[in-house]
């Protein structure tokens, strides 16, 4: 398909939705309802933006099943039962990615005994040293470091300045974004005389197929040993990962959060923005930390947890809502600690 | 002007203060207090540091016009309304920085297409790809990326290690430091059968005129429209911003500070260090978000908050202080309990 | 040494352990418990570890003295006083690193005036700008750029993209890792006219000897005068250090954590992950600031904080708990109040 251009019929077929309205009106983009114009599908897939809706000019909507009712009759929309997860068929189709050439730039510096894929693309000035391993279909970004034998499944992209210390294993489909480093040094030192020694980091970093890491992350290599990070995990922008951590596959850390050396995390986890956890710790599949909660202790299957020490969300909520509800509770406590101890002297 | 020195009387001249003690004094530089030597003006702007003044070197002081009067009468000074604004023109006077030589540097990789201005500086190993733009006198660092169709409006510094994903839009006299990432694809996923499945992200990054980005911060691109930043706001180091948030003008976020995605956010907003957002939020003109506070719902104009989640700020903090006033609450509410059913059972 | 390869009696010998078991067992590297293969030392420096020993594969064990006991009898092992600290003469023999080439690679970019001490390698792309000194034996990484009149001192490791700002001084035996921003402009703007203006920041950054510096950290320039990082101090990934700050010797600050602009911070102090100081604060000797806490005020020598704004670990600790212990206090001491009211109204 070489034209972006869909009726809002085949924008149902794409994402298996239904047609409300004129099934042969075309459009050729998604965008938030604010700023879509006539020839955008509007997305409407949260409650939330429903006030929006009035002033928006979007050609057609794509929308919730359960917002399809809110909207006017007058609006022609695709009904999808989630509107949030028809866009990734349908973006695929309006929003075709150019293909790089493939080819190494003739900038690029390759060590001895480097491994090239067949359809592998090279920037401008990336450097990957002496027996270095690329996948088929791999792209490194320009500027990119690929450290001494590391080694890059199938079909992974690196993009710009991402860094690779020595050793690094990246797996298959796995994204790098700009100015990632993995392999970097863990923070280990032994108090020797009153003064930090290095520990020598001689562990490696292993990320697993179909993970996805944002800009600006950092993950450590093992101390000795590994870090690892599952299959299909995702990490978003500035997250930090400590030495010798696993990581389970399917998990979801937001940005900026961190975690400290040695822990070990199960399947599914989902950390929020800025949240941390302390060292040596044992997490639980499918636990959930809420954002900037830090956890100091060891977490069972399936918990849900806030603040800092992190406790049960419920709990904490309640508990910190409390600390709002009543005013002068100490004064209060004191008041009828002296009416009892007046009451106790007329006796 | 070429030499920097400057006599007290210029001083007072340049920055609209007036001299106390010898006009004739020169000086050529600024420095903290405990850094100044004889040739230096010492800035004096806060009242935290007076009791370093009687060790201090300074030459000369540069002072705000209320703190003039803690100042010995035998130091000579400089008084003013704010000491630390007038330092604007007496640093670009005493400092004047060297302009590079405008020319694009041989090793640099250009696309097609590419549009320069005039006087545009263009350092080493700088690429710059297909269909990009750069604005008149803008300066391009060491190892800049800009991808594809990016555009930089005129007067605007990159720093070294600048990446700009294609079809990032730039305004103009913004200034981005080392290591920034802009563009880059934000954090969406749908759950498809149990797995995580990446979301396109097709939207695009805009820096509207006199923003500046501190170091190693990452602006993601919309997924679908636009992330922008207001102009004239400024943004630390290390901060996150995530996709489809917009920023509105005249904001100051401090380092390490994150947005969560789909954020809008009004004029002159301020957030502390380490403080986050979370995602779908509207947040009014003039907000002030403390440091380390997590905001998880909207916030009208003017409000200050604080805490995770945010309340009012003075609420937030006089429910802290209760928390550390009263010892033993439980017990002492337990003990009145236990006597009003005591004195019960006498009835 | 070339073969990496010990028996357990040479490994006593080196770390100043003993041996419990067979003497003449030979081990080539050191892996956690559960990585651990017969030719393997675990280690075991945490009771923490210690269910995972019965699983382990471990040809024998590196055990500190006080969990020697609680390892079974048919375990080969060295004993040591503390197992981590072990690990430093014992890495550096199994793991020697391989020393790079010294010399400039053809693609570095040199500037007029460098000078370049004995055996430094300069790794492809780096851009060394005029004026820049460079120490014996300094590993300037690939794409690393030396600003302007920078200096680096003897046996220092520039990881790959690390930049330096322009007159930015290094010390010896510091350890820069990759992404490194050191210098850049701190956040500091005066409000003219209701807008944010740029105060020129015209200071530099010093980095003294023995410096560790995780990937990703931004370190500000002084605005005016130095900031300063003390001999020994160790900073983990993703730091943010504000202009003018002046970090004492042998302090370590964990992950993520920041400092705003103008704090002066003692000796041996240290932060835990994601924990933040405000600005112009003076941090005592040996502080210790627990993950994600958030100082507000000066601290004296040895205290211990925690919270935000921090307090006493111990006294935040007992508060934080506190609010855990007793549910409903509130609801409890108004049926106290109405209790005494009644009371009195029947008098």
């Amino acid at each position: 398909v070489n034209d972006p251009r869909l009726t809002l019929s085949a924008v149902a077929d794409l994402v298996g939705g239904r047609v409300r309205g004129d099934e042969t009106l075309e459009v050729r983009g998604v965008a938030p309802l604010e700023e879509a114009g006539p020839t955008d599908l509007g997305l409407l897939a949260d409650r939330r933006y429903l006030g929006r809706l009035p002033e928006s000019g979007a050609g057609a909507l794509l929308v919730s099943d359960d917002l399809v009712d809110a909207v006017p009759g007058d609006r022609s929309c695709v009904a999808v039962p989630d509107a949030h997860a028809a866009l990734v068929p349908l973006l695929h189709r309006l929003y075709p990615r150019p293909a790089p050439e493939p080819g190494v730039h003739p900038t690029a510096v390759l060590g001895r005994g480097v491994e090239m894929g067949v359809d592998v693309v090279v920037g401008p000035y990336a450097v990957i040293e002496d027996g270095v391993s690329v996948g088929d279909r791999c792209t490194v970004g320009a500027h990119a470091v690929l450290g001494r034998d590391s080694r890059v499944g199938e079909g992974t992209v690196l993009h710009p300045h991402v860094v690779l210390y020595p050793r690094t294993l990246i797996g298959r489909r796995v994204i790098v974004h700009a100015g990632v480093r993995l392999g970097s040094d863990g923070f280990g030192y032994a108090v020797v005389d009153g003064a930090l020694v290095k520990v020598p980091q001689v562990g490696r970093c292993v990320v697993e197929d179909d993970v996805e890491i944002g800009a600006g992350t950092c993950i450590d290599r093992g101390s000795i040993g590994e870090t690892r990070v599952g299959a299909g995990t995702k990490l978003d922008n500035l997250v930090h990962v400590g030495h010798n951590v696993r990581l389970g596959p399917g998990c979801a850390l937001a940005a900026q959060s961190g975690i400290s050396g040695s822990v070990t995390i199960g399947a599914g986890v989902m950390m929020g923005g800025q949240a941390g956890l302390a060292g040596h710790l044992r997490i639980g599949n499918g636990v959930r930390v809420a954002g900037q909660s830090g956890v100091a202790g060891n977490l069972a299957d399936g918990e849900t947890v806030m603040g800092t020490p992190a406790r049960d969300l419920k709990t904490f909520l309640r508990a910190y809502a409390s600390l709002f509800r009543e005013r002068n509770l100490g004064r209060r406590v004191r008041d009828l600690e002296r009416g009892v101890s007046e009451a106790e002297g007329e006796r």
